[in-house]
């Protein structure tokens, strides 16, 4: 989506020339509203709804006639959203909303403009019922699980809202659209929709592409007319939050065929270009949080996000998030670990630790030979922090299932994986990951890595889009209309793939000629993709290896 | 409007063909069923409304994919109604009501034959609030006023459907479409809308044109997702119930210029063709009802509606409705009763009573020359019925205030009254007058008997047409727009048309040449647009003469 695109928007404000009623023309007032907003937007009808004509004669004797008419622009007519009394810059608010499982994310925008003026991020309250989300398909099936379900995710998303809006002054009336995205199953709480259907066969959801919604059908605190584009679907495993990735990407327009990779609870993957796309999702990420046992959890103070081993003195430097003293470690701080580990021969091609090299930092609990990666004298906890050879197995699980994952949907379509133009890394686990790592531990293919580029948190960065670009709206319908989502049947040509994968970097070593451990080439530098720093503001955006608790 | 343009519904039901989900089909519910449903009416989109979905899916799989989708078109759309179990016979109704502010009736209809099932009238329950629009404008101010108001004529019409429905056997969701027309105040009422402005100077209603509104926004008992069409008006003083009568008359669609008249409270009166309508209203039936002071009446079982007085006898013929004994004396019976007094020569051109001819008929009440009618032992109240001197003015005003504005809106368009191609007459009063009474005290033009046309409930009859033709519907603003309102000034040129239009039948004897007391030509045979019968099962439909209680 380039830059000059966002300037045609589909929610916008006018204030049209109306004469107040006389003898001589004694047009009504909602119909001289539209008449007059007729003149002012030319070509297409204007359309009002019931439910809006009380409102729109009271505001129209209060203001004098003079009003600020707020309509949004859908196929061949204008809509009114409604009229609000003129404000000196006419200034007009949307909402962007990364409806996540675990965290949701709310970007306010300035629709004249297209600029960001604030974010906010909380946990999703409906983690309380349920962590996953069979549990809270299973709650909505209770008799008022299903209105419980939305009424959390509503209430807080208001509370929100609302204070957004006292802190930068804003009527919420003045908040005049909404783009939503996140899974199918978060799409179908958050619209009170059963989604009972989507976790049993044939697995199909209630809705793939819901209508535009009024910001007050769905109870939200903004202005009650306010569209509310919900992103689509392409089924009850592709969800609004990949079409938003993808159309965050812009890999639907370009003629290269591109890769988008996000890693949420599930791995999520697409590949394709302006003529088609394709898609596929698997079990890794789950793997991923279960590989990380024991010491892992997610970002936040004193959480390991940074690991390099001196090849020379075989010494561990350690990065935490805001500096502090260790208390864990996370996702991308993992990868490097166990990249570091095999790169000095700590670990070997099956991920199994190496006595030898890693001498008496290897400790035996319980009959489980763990890792010692900080000892409990530099630990926030004053315990030892430890790797345990479970949690690289389950790392090298999850990686084996990641690559399987990429080469069969590259083989489905024959294009080899290094032929692939761009690599879009969605999500937390794009912008902290360090692509380096994750080549060397096999998990994504040995590209050059400025083809890597992190998108961060696609699904709100595509709600943004959607909200502010007539384009964008229109690209959301084309690229679900085009995703062709590819079943991954768990068979014996994957099963043969994923075995192949279950080594460090691969068992096939030319799929990466540029993984060489210490002692064979000069230690490779690690690189980040984007080296801003990291603290602990940054917590709970994204859920790239967040481990429920 | 021809019989075959009513073949073109926009309100229909299909049963698309739908197979059920299959891990080879993942399509939504939703989707599923627009997809089918595209593939049934093509050429258009099909739109849904959120509130639809969650009953949509759970319809659908009630019924294992095969119901009965019920829609209607909307410029280039097909709005989705709702889905239903399919049913044999695909039976569709709509309601067709007409808003009267004495008198509702609701004409249940077969959208899919177009034929009418069944009709029922009740009294407008705002009556208890007030007799007249203005009682009930300022009752609307009140706290709550408007509320209750609205709540009064909601309540009523669901009783109505609802015994309509439990008669006939029908599924309130099987109602699948309501038009209603009424004058704006009745309409802004039903709506919920505030008519203060109605009555204020400059006299504009909130809204002209209202959108199509879906039955639950109006809490009628129909199927939630039915559109209800509520007539458009041209300004306060002429309202859907007049837009109504145009279409119903077809004057619209004609070359030759029509006239169409409606009295009820106001006189209201179009004249134009098939390019150009123009229309006036004025006080003419307020003054109709005071005229009627002692011995009128609502039409009803023993009322007088039709006198002759036997030129050779001077015997009074007076037929009474149920040919019970007479109580009192309806609108056509009073017209009915000064034509014969002044053919007879018992009045004389000025309406006064010639005491040599009325001989002892005449008594003296109170200082008041009263003309006995029908004396008190034939009376069923035991009293005698008498006309007072009081009366006829009343009714000679009343006559010359209706002729008075037929000629006025007639030298504003330069079309002369004789050259009237349909002179249409619309309610109670069209249907039970006797047009050469009318002719002979000067009321209407003095045209050739066969151009005078009465269409009954015309507000009720164009409802009807708007509910089952799009041809109709799309009349319905082509002819709101078309008419121009002319603002009757009460001016000296009107003064004059009126003092001369307060003779009979009028100064200008050359406008009636067809009128000519007895003796001087052969008694005319009086006659009757439709000669049905009357049964006091007619009482209450339309709003000719009737005197609020």
């Amino acid at each position: 989506m380039k830059e000059q695109e966002k300037k045609r928007p589909w929610i916008k404000s006018v204030v049209p020339e109306m004469a107040p009623p006389s003898l001589s023309d004694n047009t009504a007032d909602v119909d001289r509203l539209v008449k007059a907003i007729g003149k002012a937007l030319p070509g297409k009808p204007v359309i009002t709804d019931y439910l809006l004509i009380r409102d729109i004669a009271s505001t129209l004797r209060r203001c004098e006639y003079r009003v600020e008419a707020v309509l949004f622009e859908e196929g061949d007519r204008w809509h009114l959203v409604g009229v609000l009394p003129v404000v000196e810059d006419h200034a007009l608010f949307g909402l962007a909303v990364d409806l996540g499982s675990s965290t949701l994310v709310v970007r306010l925008l300035d629709l004249n403009t297209g600029e960001s003026v604030d974010e906010s991020s909380f946990h999703n309250p409906q983690i309380q019922i349920g962590t996953d989300i069979l549990a809270r398909i299973h709650f909505a099936a209770k008799d008022g699980g299903l209105q419980e379900l939305q009424a959390l995710v509503r209430n807080c998303l208001n509370r929100e809202i609302t204070a957004l809006c006292e802190k930068h002054r804003i009527a919420p009336d003045r908040i005049t659209g909404v783009a939503v995205a996140g899974n199918t199953t978060m799409t179908h709480l958050f619209l009170g929709l059963d989604p009972y259907w989507i976790c049993r066969e044939p697995y199909i959801p209630i809705i793939n592409s819901p209508p535009l919604i009024k910001g007050k059908d769905l109870g939200l605190a903004v202005n009650p007319g306010a569209p509310v584009l919900v992103f689509p679907n392409v089924g009850s495993y592709f969800g609004g939050d990949l079409i938003a990735g993808i159309l965050a990407s812009g890999m639907n327009r370009e003629k290269e065929v591109s890769l988008l990779v996000d890693v949420g609870t599930n791995a999520e993957v697409v590949i394709g270009n302006s003529e088609w796309l394709m898609a596929c999702a698997g079990a890794a990420g789950p793997a991923l949080e279960g590989g990380v046992a024991d010491m892992g959890m997610m970002a936040g103070p004193g959480v390991i996000d940074k690991v390099t081993i001196d090849p020379e003195t075989e010494a561990f430097h350690i990065r935490t998030i805001d500096n502090r003293e260790p208390v864990g470690i996370c996702g991308s701080g993992l990868i490097d670990l166990v990249a570091q580990l095999y790169l000095s021969g700590m670990i070997d091609l099956r991920g199994k630790f190496v006595s030898r090299r890693c001498g008496d930092r290897l400790v035996e609990r319980d009959g489980i030979r763990d890792l010692v990666v900080v000892p409990p004298e530099r630990s926030a906890t004053g315990k030892a922090l430890t790797l345990a050879q479970t949690d690289v197995d389950g790392l090298v699980r999850s990686k084996a299932a990641m690559f399987t994952i990429l080469i069969t949907l590259a083989n489905t379509v024959n294009i080899p994986l290094m032929e692939i133009h761009r690599f879009f890394v969605a999500g937390t686990f794009g912008s902290y990951i360090d692509p380096r790592s994750a080549i060397t531990v096999g998990m994504i293919p040995d590209l050059p890595l400025e083809r890597y580029v992190s998108l961060g948190n696609t699904s709100l960065e595509g709600a943004t889009l959607g909200l502010l670009s007539i384009d964008a709206r229109k690209d959301i319908s084309i690229i679900r209309d085009r995703v062709t989502y590819l079943e991954l049947n768990v068979n014996q040509e994957f099963m043969n793939l994923f075995s192949a994968a279950k080594f460090i970097p691969h068992t096939e070593k030319s799929l990466f000629p540029s993984v060489k451990p210490h002692g064979m080439v000069d230690n490779p530098r690690p690189l980040q993709l984007e080296s801003k720093g990291r603290s602990s503001a940054d917590r709970g955006h994204g859920a790239g290896f967040q481990r429920p608790k």
